[in-house]
């Protein structure tokens, strides 16, 4: 467990939208949005979700730590793929319910478990009337029937 | 009300990650979280949520819809303030919770209800072990107590 705090946010808008203290407003799982570019090249690759530990220890390590909702834990990410993410850094919006990292991102350089390079890898048009994804970027950097064997 | 349908995801991965139907996979509250970038530069410029109604309303309308969580309804952004949002292209991620928007700025160039151009324009650091925001960007394109005046 790391030592850092976060204070409750500000309802005061003005102290809420300036420099001071990093106060997130997490929601009622305890949760922020976090938005993952690469710091390269500005690429989205993946949107996450962290909850106060996890913001603690990528602050802390300056590795990116997210909450992973579905294993309901701290989800070191890259510690199977070897794909860590080295945080260069690290932005908030207005209302600070959202964080951004702007990442390095080790191994494969890869952050999609599909072993692609970015999770967005599908555009999503109207086609007759019905929304369809195509695939864009169908590379992948690794085998994930390789990578997460052992899962 | 607008024609639009998304079918229930698929509880088959591969279908879920494949190309096919574009099925949103809403949270407990009806909600996608969206990402919003400059289609010019891929700077990112705010993070908001859509509920099916607003997914429909920007691939039929091209023009960016969210849901409102603190006012409990559609947001057509911009409206107000004349920086309406031109959609590019629409992205999503590999389990289909997350969409990513491509989008030009009209009016001021600006996203951010404080009249800068990104919500995102404070970094976040440790300094002698508490977390701090620093302002980065504190150009204002419009005056926001003049556009949203009559709020």
């Amino acid at each position: 467990m790391t030592g850092i705090r976060f204070p409750q946010p500000a309802s005061n808008k003005s102290i809420l939208e300036g420099a001071g203290s990093f106060t997130p407003k997490f929601d009622a799982h305890g949760l922020v949005t976090a938005v993952v570019t690469d710091a390269t090249d500005g690429e989205l690759l993946m949107v996450a979700h962290m909850n106060a530990e996890a913001v603690a220890l990528t602050l802390e390590t300056g590795v990116a730590h997210y909450f992973s909702r579905s294993r309901g834990k701290i989800w070191k990410k890259g510690e199977t793929s070897g794909n860590l993410q080295t945080v260069r850094e690290i932005r908030t919006d207005c209302d600070q319910d959202a964080i951004w990292l702007k990442v390095s991102v080790a191994g494969h350089d890869a952050t999609c478990h599909t072993g692609r390079r970015s999770c967005f890898y599908r555009t999503v048009s109207l086609e007759n009337g019905e929304a369809v994804t195509k695939i864009t970027d169908d590379e992948r950097h690794f085998d994930p029937a390789t990578v997460y064997s052992d899962k």
